[in-house]
């Protein structure tokens, strides 16, 4: 029955490694479930006065073509990652470390910074609920921030950076001011936000749960219970490593984020220190509600009981008198009496009344 | 049953971000409930020989007309932040950082501090239980440090500050000799001051669940218990940050803060460490509650299941002895016999009296 | 029932902070409880040559008369601190801070130290078990060490110092040979020490309700480990300040105190040190109890359901058995065959001796 | 019947330590089980250009003919440990501290890395999962990089490192144009890349068991639950070393690590930090798990509790009142009527159908 | 019943602090347990070339004529502290502080150490398994190591540091090239290797009580993991100091201690980190045990159940039929038809076989 009702994930957690253990490191193999996503990309150029925009689909020898200037931010937005080929020429082109290209087709990283010499490589995950099979989509997200080039890599085409997209698109926005590194703030600072939409979905769910507690709680209830605890212990991981990751942000004087973004990076510290804050609220809550499941449970049972106990117990003596007068004994004198059956019902009913009011200063009924 | 009596909070937590998402920072947008409040501000300027105090509405070209005097100390008290214009002005005026406005405008923020070049940013919350929602009604405080003004944002009017413009008044007060700090110190004392009242009404409702729990249990009190825990989480999240705050504000060495001020600093960490210290008192009281509740159920249980059992037990022998003298077998000689009928009474006499013996002696009567 | 048996102590936790909210910090109010208590104190002045002990009730106009010798160790030891009067006047004559004289009179401070330009300035507590109210008798003690001075500041008069002064009168003690660092470290340690009888008083409380849960556990024993818990639960935050004061005592290098003297801190420090591991050693004890708890709860209801069970289901056969044979039809052959009965009282028996059996091989009996 | 179906292993924990209490330190025995294992070692030479492996057994006198050259990575890996007279020769020949070779011979060392002046010695665990006796069973290999060789010391004979040999064999890998440090760290990756396939073993595991504990929790399931977390500490132990031992490596400067490699240790790191994190995970789900088992077995109490209570208290007026009409009193007007018998059967009907009517409102039914 | 199998320790904890509240610290009172035990010492000097061994019982005025040679290592070896007075001679005699002398004579000190001008002090346990009163017996060691001596204090004579002469007595053994401070290592060493005896009873002691739960759970189960748990809250007590203990003397460079000695300093730390780590280890693996116990007191509640519920049910509708055709009623059609009885005894095992039914379907059977 409750099999029925409860959907189980397929897979709790996504722990394969990379490649076949042995091989090399810095083999590049697209090792994410989205491999027959086309890869495409678009490149925008932008400063305080000019804007260019260039979409296409990649091809395999496109990538000695792009032209980075100097005196402008150049900003690639690459969408699916199967075509290891151009991936690699990126990495060539802009001289990455083959393990940055191994992390990049690797699916599965952390959230994580690592500062090279001449670029500052991030690793962040895009979190989407599937309602529909009641599980985390997870995507990852790289980031590549060089002198003044943003190059950044998502693993299936969405409308994601659209909103950014926009405002560059607008003349006198603040972003046309401003450097690479604030292109990079307002990535990251994009992301971070969608994690709140994930927060208030949870905070609902609690809710909902919380309700069902009160009114009518069902095993699937302490499933869901599970499900969601299962959920949040899988979110703190991809959240916790942000708290580290912008921190190095702040500590590590790069020459590639200038003074001026500190202030803004602290502000995402302030999100992200709000939502883990929010999600270890919701693992106390939920340690609370399965206590409130467990003794719901047990007040149900101390229910039953007391119906079972209420009336097998009064009944019981009346049946022993019942039975004690059907006995066929030749020498009864009661049975031949003419007042023994009214005594005796009178008795019955005083035996009845007496163990009610034993229950009822009993607080049973 | 319990549906009835018990209230459920419509919210567990506000999560929501300050504005859509993707929209550029410094976006000045109040996120606030309190919309409909109509933005007044004091201006109170005093020095140890002059003491001014101005009160009036907010219109909006009105910014421009404040005049800081610098052997003064200046106080602008603003209460309702819906009028975002003149925010932005007040901003303007002092030189305050886009993000720093847009914090003041967005009442979720976490009680924190920022220091900036000429001014010190610190954020904390006003707690009000109400007893009406049992809820707590947070209010966000917004606190400028200038080298000699305060500014201080308050989304609703209240008669929060009132004792401390009364201090002012007296021509003689401490609080007159000294500069801006001590007057933002004596707001986050005044603040924090009444954390304490909230301590002590949690105090109070621990005490209740408590004797609750010894004189009659019910599912309502383990609802309770839930609901205090989670109050309990909620406020931590308000009081926690308060420590890292005062911390910093002792750490830092800015010009703004006289060393003399130092030992206030001190004094306000100690009450801030005292409330998080009983916060966690009462968390950890809280779970022995939840053993308290569940094994006064068990008890409850335990003397149903003995009241059955000795009833129950009881009785059945006597029954099938009833019964087995009734059976209508036409050669049982013991039905015919004349003294059958009382030895069997006396029969059952004997086991009922052995069975109370055997059930003293478990000690369950 | 268990109403009569428990008692439940009014008071929890005392968190009232010192004064009306909102007053000006310094305003000094003395706040404890024992206000009636009248103010004397004890002026002792010693050196490896000499002792002077005199002893006076506290008047208003005293404070000035108070000769501090250079060459000498001066001890006041101030008990009772309603009137005020007298304490600022103390204040003044040494020179101590405001907020200072606020802490010693507002008896709910958590033990501290702070360390001043030319004092320090020392907050413990004496810890009393009263037997009586089941609760634990806090009392506040302040210690000043100054240049060649000791304040201590008692709340009600006691002996607790008093095996210190006997010593002190002892012409060639080594107390009349250090200096007044060594006299704060000898107050100290008799307040630290004083704190082994709670914990043996702890541990005897242990050891009973141990006893209690093997032989004959009862919901007051439960309540008894709530109490317990909270006690330590309260005791912890007398005692974990101690380690951090002691530890700054160690490592700030005051002048105050002299080298010679960080010896004897540590062996404070390792005192403090069992204390706190005692403490802790003990909660973790009390959760095991909980568990030891309950399961003995469920260790008799399974005996109750075990007598229940083989007591009904033994005779439910046999009844319906009687019960079959005691229906009236016309034609029931059994009836009227002479061997039948004899027959029917063998199956019976059969009946119960099997089922006796199953039991016995069930482990039930 | 659970002792049959439930595996106990023999031995949680190995503790012992290495030899007789008191023996002096540096005694060589190899206190490992496969004392049976032959000993031989690979001995392989390799720079960019040349490529030598040799293999050979060991005996006694060969330690002396080691021929390491100065410009080739010089790999040793020595299986089988039995042999200590060998072990000890190798010992003097690279100038090991009698530590560090009692280290290699006792495999119940802790991951653990330490510096020498002209070496680094590391210690890690290679865990293979036994199926049949559901056990991990752990070999221990130790490392040992000097200038320009590494040593390699694994228990038993495997195919382990075969995919680096195989790597060196190709000519222009990278592993040709590194020096010995980046041989270290392939073998380091490649023990850590073995943790994984643990990992994904456990994470099956616990899916397994969350798919009984829906479908049919028994009381084995338990048990498995328990083994489970039992194996989760084990392998804690393992890993959470790792971490430190990674850690050390990134933070001691030593001149026999290229700076190079540092981005290749920081690449180990993650996935030791993937591990540790997952496998917290899994110890918070495990305790979720039982929490699900304990509620499934009241769930099922309850519903048997709920049979057994409808069943009694129907029947049971039921058959009190069949048993009051089967006494034998002489004068029961009701007995002789014509109407009593349908009466009555109507009676017992309503009573029936009420009593389901009262089960089905309490949603029993 | 409980009462008589189970061993109730009488004391838990020692807390007593060593003397009189009040008195002067410094004043020297023996108060371990072994007041009777005779004091004597063994006086060993050797070096490379030498070995000379003196063993007398100790008089009072011994004191003076230990003839400490500067060019070779002196140990005396004391057991007994009872003989206040030659302990004193000896601090003298070492120029001991007295504070370190009341440590020495006090057993209840934390394992610690600390460090002087000239020597460095440190207290270790000794833990012996009392099987016969199930706890530990605990014996204190005191350490002095000074620039070429080393003092060792034991409560009692035992054979413990038996080998370590015999090592000494070698003339070409390690041991003799070494100075003081490698014969210190070697007394810690064998010390910790002690605390692994004690592991391996433990993980015997958790395998029995596995055992036992998987088979025949009983209360007295669950009173054995109690105790258990109670021990390793005991033992950490003793063994955490340690890794403090151990990790001070690698950082602190007392000139007391070679540079050479710091690998084997490491090597204890190896150990005591693994015994550390394994309590942890057992300390999870009886929580879980708990769990284990108290699911299968469930169990066995759900068997008894089951097994009332099942007899119960099935003859409750039997019984009634049985007692419906009991009735006396003139009227009732059924008893006088000839096929009644066989038709009701076919009713009858049709509800027996389909309560049956039921029940198998429920998998109650």
């Amino acid at each position: 029955m409750i099999k029925k009702v409860i959907h189980i994930p397929k897979k709790i957690f996504k722990i394969k490694k990379k490649k076949k253990i042995g091989e090399p490191p810095g083999t590049l193999i697209y090792t994410g479930e989205k491999i027959k996503v086309k890869s495409n990309y678009v490149f925008i150029k932008y400063n305080k006065d000019d804007f260019v925009i260039s979409e296409s689909e990649i091809e395999d020898n496109e990538a000695e073509t792009f032209n980075i200037e100097k005196n402008k931010v150049n900003w690639i937005n690459i969408t699916g990652l199967a075509n290891v080929k151009f991936i690699e020429k990126i990495g060539h082109f802009f001289d990455l470390h083959p393990l940055v290209l191994e992390d990049i087709l690797n699916p599965l990283q952390r959230p994580k910074i690592e500062e090279f010499d001449n670029y500052i490589f991030i690793v962040m995950k895009k979190l989407l609920w599937n309602e529909e099979r009641e599980e985390f989509n997870q995507e990852q997200i790289s980031l590549i921030l060089g002198n003044n080039f943003v190059v950044s890599f998502l693993e299936e085409e969405s409308d994601l950076f659209k909103p950014i997209i926009d405002r560059i698109r607008i003349p006198k926005g603040k972003i046309r001011i401003m450097g690479a590194d604030y292109l990079l703030y307002c990535l990251i600072d994009l992301i971070v936000d969608n994690y709140f939409i994930i927060m208030e979905f949870l905070n609902e769910k609690i809710e909902n749960i919380e309700d069902t507690l009160v009114s009518n709680p069902e095993p699937k209830t302490l499933h869901e219970i599970y499900e969601l605890k299962k959920s949040i212990i899988e979110l703190r991981k991809f959240v916790w490593p942000l708290r580290e990751l912008v921190n190095k942000l702040q500590r590590e004087q790069s020459e590639l984020i200038s003074d001026e973004l500190q202030i803004y990076i602290r502000d995402i510290y302030d999100h992200i220190f709000r939502i883990t804050e929010t999600l270890d609220s919701f693992r106390e809550i939920i340690f609370g509600m399965l206590d409130m499941y467990l003794s719901s449970v047990s007040n149900k049972m101390n229910e039953i009981m007391k119906v079972l106990t209420i009336i097998s117990t009064t009944f019981i003596p009346l049946s022993f008198l019942a039975g004690f007068y059907g006995m066929n004994f030749k020498y009864m004198p009661e049975l031949t009496s003419t007042f023994s059956y009214p005594i005796l019902i009178i008795c019955m009913f005083s035996i009845f009344i007496l163990m009610l009011y034993f229950f009822r200063r009993k607080k049973w009924l």
